[in-house]
């Protein structure tokens, strides 16, 4: 049940930020906070800004491996380690943790932290 | 004030797991769950197994980043990106995720997904 949660939330939030990273701002909560690269932005309007402002025309991200566990009732802990490619760059690998809450039907992202990984894949 | 206590827990916790792996289980309650390149771990006991039997007789970890942000007045979630090297083997990255909780004076873990990187350093 959490991971069928976790795999539709994760499979649908790269699939829109690919797309459309605006769109995200739903997910948001006023009290929601990014640790982007170690800086931190809270809630949707400095969150949306922050993705929306990112550097790249283009970008898609692959999933390698996806983990989740329950914290509580309404609570998941999910971890991602990928690959994004922007633009015509080398493609990166990358570190994504997300806590989201359940209210009522909808999910919401409590807090998530992103971290490029400081390497590059060989090529 | 979080990112002390996740900087010390940090330290502490690596350097435990690299002179003296069983050395961990008190960090660990019955209903502490680890999960380990996909499989799950419940209590010190398993954990303490787990780890201990890792096919490996020496490890040194180093953090690269760690990003901390406070769940609730108790808990903390911590995500670390380092680098391993066991035995004579190449170096690997790694990525682990916590969630601790304070219990008075003591820090335990609540969970924890660790991940090798799927890739190695160039070298």
């Amino acid at each position: 049940m959490a991971d069928a949660i976790a795999q539709q939330f994760v499979q649908q939030y790269y699939k829109t930020f690919d797309e459309n990273r605006a769109g995200l701002g739903s997910l948001y909560t006023d009290s929601s906070v990014l640790t982007f690269e170690g800086t931190q932005h809270v809630g949707p309007a400095q969150i949306i800004e922050k993705l929306t402002n990112l550097p790249f025309r283009t970008v898609q991200h692959a999933v390698t491996t996806r983990d989740c566990l329950q914290l509580d009732p309404q609570s998941l802990l999910v971890s991602v380690i990928g690959q994004l490619k922007t633009d015509d760059d080398p493609i990166h690998g990358f570190t994504e943790v997300f806590v989201l809450k359940q209210f009522g039907d909808s999910l919401f992202i409590v807090c998530q932290i992103f971290r490029l990984a400081l390497h590059n894949l060989p090529t």
